[in-house]
């Protein structure tokens, strides 16, 4: 296959994995992971993302999954990727949450293409009035954007979307 | 190369092209660049994001010329694609605003895996009343997330990204 077959693939085929064996990340892909993101685009290149790491036996993972009903997707995880907004670097909720998505979506390829598996959890995120005590963290200085469990995938994933004449506002 | 790296290099190495060729994209490539954007993930799997494109010679890019700073940048593509929210399928302002994000990603990275560039436009939206007009849109019916200005690139694009150790909240 080509570069551009790889990529286009990539973009199609990554999914939300919610099932995990107990294989543990590597330190370089923890780092591969990270470095996706912080080459993510944001609005006047203000980089507002910021990242919080919890391995597998942190108990801090225990208290977030107190405080999500999906604290079984959780638990099977190996690594927490929290990401936060600094509130200090925003400029624009509207632009700076599309550039917290695009910084979780570059991560989440990341995953996708070393092989292991994630899922964007944003339920958690209604709780972030709890959810940043837990971790230690100024609710008057970060915003929580979400919650990426990742681990080795123990299943494939699938999902579907609408087909492309429904998103489309005009034939082209 | 294989796979792996191919992906993370993309993630990495996309950077905003805002000086094109005379070049046109083939339909087939603005095909590609939807299909990155409809797959993208969000929450709920609502999907809410809506497309709408642009090309050269169509008067309504004209129109968007004379809404932005950028208008020099934005005549200068060949393409527009227009990103929006569909109001009656969104749930949630924040993460409807980070799926948005998270699908333009997606569509800038097709470009750049297409060989083509591309530049993300915020500053439009912040004249999203008159934008969404202008293009015969209803503005009780979307929101206007961003305007993609895509080409063949005529530059080569530069960025820098902050550390990680300053996105970093504690070392990993």
């Amino acid at each position: 296959m080509d570069e551009r077959t790889i990529l286009l693939d990539a973009l199609r085929q990554r999914r939300s994995i919610r099932k995990f064996t107990d294989e543990a990340l590597t330190n370089d892909e923890i780092l591969a992971v990270l470095e996706a993101g912080r080459w993510a685009p944001s609005g006047m290149n203000n980089q507002p993302w910021r990242f919080l790491v919890l391995r597998s036996g942190d108990e801090r993972c225990e208290a977030l999954a107190g405080l999500t009903k999906y604290s079984h997707v959780l638990r099977g995880g190996d690594t927490l990727f929290v990401v936060l907004l600094d509130k200090a670097a925003m400029y624009s909720p509207r632009k700076d949450y599309q550039g917290a998505g695009a910084c979780i979506q570059n991560m989440l390829l990341a995953i996708h293409g070393l092989g292991l598996g994630a899922v964007w959890l944003g339920e958690i995120i209604n709780q972030e009035a709890e959810v940043l005590p837990a971790l230690g963290l100024d609710a008057d200085a970060y915003e929580l954007m979400t919650v990426i469990v990742a681990g080795h995938p123990a299943q494939k994933g699938s999902s579907d979307r609408k087909p492309l004449s429904e998103l489309l506002l005009e034939k082209i």
